[in-house]
């Protein structure tokens, strides 16, 4: 894990640890993001730090940082750790202060806490290739998932649910319409339109997802931003999920039955080469 | 605070600090009590802690310890910091792994972490005798709000737009139907019957709500478990939230209107009296 950033300073893990009343650890009260590297590069790293403070603003979190102090802090980190291919994982909290569910007062000096470290992981490329399996669950999330934070309980059952089930991913439905994946941004491929749930406040709006819908756009492929039913993901001609570490990820089988003929769909594929290909334009990186 | 529990040993502040990959910091994964104390002595704690392994069973957190050792510790901790007014809390993590939505694995070792601490804090006497203010707000929690965990981002959120009114707290409706306040059960009285909502997944079945259900049985007074409306709520003849720090406490006003007369009703005075009774009972302590 290298060294990791605890406000605006390098540390030794050892080094890195938290106050039992941060705001973070007993009412999990901040937001966080995950930045992937690519041959050392950061991939829409902006577009990362700037939902950050989105979702910070909606919280009503100071981050009491810049976006440029973040970035720089984010770059020293990764050439420090000298990460390959990998992820920067980073969140702020609101702060240590004795345990209230109102905001620390102004005049606590109660300060934000901001964090990151690095990871290596590989692109998970056989998943890219052979697609994965996903089960359906209800989405019992509160009602602002646009906000990036770390309530993640939910998430968390979902995905072990999906895990207990041999799945990758949980692709979730609130009163009958498809929102998302535990952890990622769910869609369908029905007469070569693409289809995925309005960025409102049942969904976080994916930076993926974000560089999808231009992607498509600029490559005339119909993004539509629609409700569907779950009985319209099941009967899909394809089905993928987008995230930051999954990328534009095949969605073969859902609670055992096959999507489509079974195996990644043409519209998919079409998807991932162009997303590759951002991902090669941005970061002059060969993936 | 005095000594903190940390696992199973009694430490100092100082000595007590979390790591950064706690998945109680990176998702809110975890659960939580807080138990009162009267004149040095624990208020239904045995129901709290009962409760803290409830909470911990329909998130499948393995606490790793028994109901009876965690009795011990927070004895342990309650003489050593000598509260004679306040309040344990106490909080259960999945403890600490690499980062990733699903459980740790068995084989990762990854063990629950426990910490307890002691607060003094009076009771809250002025408030309970004049009655409190609050705003009514929409409930935009999640669908398993029976379940008393750290996902409570809401919660806070709630609770400072009280603040931001100058209020004690924020009364939540689902879809027009009332659930229960931010840190507290809400209820209502009509025709001198108490009325609040069934405790099903969108509310946590307080502890002090089970103790005035069962005093409302033993003296006659109608406790009626039943969905009502913000209408009904707002012209209801009392209104009264109750928690394990705010006891049976009257509401005189909501949203700046005043609730019946304006001043904490026949029913509510009844209640409080008691719920007192039953605290001078159970800790043989005069309060």
């Amino acid at each position: 894990m290298g060294k990791i950033i605890l406000g605006d300073q390098l540390l030794e893990r050892s080094d890195v640890l938290i106050d039992l009343e941060d705001r973070g650890y007993q009412f999990g009260d901040g937001v966080y993001e995950v930045i992937r590297v690519y041959g050392g590069k950061l991939f829409t790293m902006k577009e990362h730090i700037d939902r950050l403070f989105q979702s910070a603003k909606k919280i009503k979190l100071d981050i009491s940082m810049s976006p440029e102090q973040i970035q720089d802090l984010v770059e020293s980190l990764l050439k420090e750790n000298g990460v390959n291919f990998g992820s920067v994982y980073m969140q702020v909290t609101r702060g240590a202060a004795p345990r209230n569910h109102k905001f620390p007062l102004p005049a606590s000096n109660t300060k934000a806490v901001f964090t990151a470290y690095t990871n290596e992981v590989p692109r998970p490329q056989s998943q890219l290739e052979n697609g994965v399996e996903a089960i359906t669950a209800e989405d019992i999330r509160w009602l602002r998932c646009d906000i990036k934070s770390l309530n993640l309980l939910p998430n968390v059952l979902a995905k072990q649910e999906a895990a207990d089930s041999g799945c990758f991913e949980a692709i979730l439905h609130r009163n009958g319409i498809v929102t998302e994946g535990s952890s990622s941004n769910a869609y369908i491929v029905k007469n070569n339109e693409v289809m995925t749930h309005p960025a409102d406040n049942l969904i976080l709006n994916g930076i993926t997802r974000q560089v999808l819908a231009t992607l498509c756009k600029d490559n005339s492929i119909p993004f539509v931003e629609k409700e569907f039913e779950v009985h319209d993901l099941l009967h899909a001609d394809e089905v993928f999920i987008t995230s930051t570490t999954s990328e534009v990820m095949p969605v073969i089988k859902l609670d055992g039955r096959a999507v489509g003929n079974g195996v990644p769909g043409e519209i998919t594929r079409k998807l991932q080469s162009l997303f590759e290909a951002k991902i090669n334009q941005e970061t002059k990186v060969e993936i």
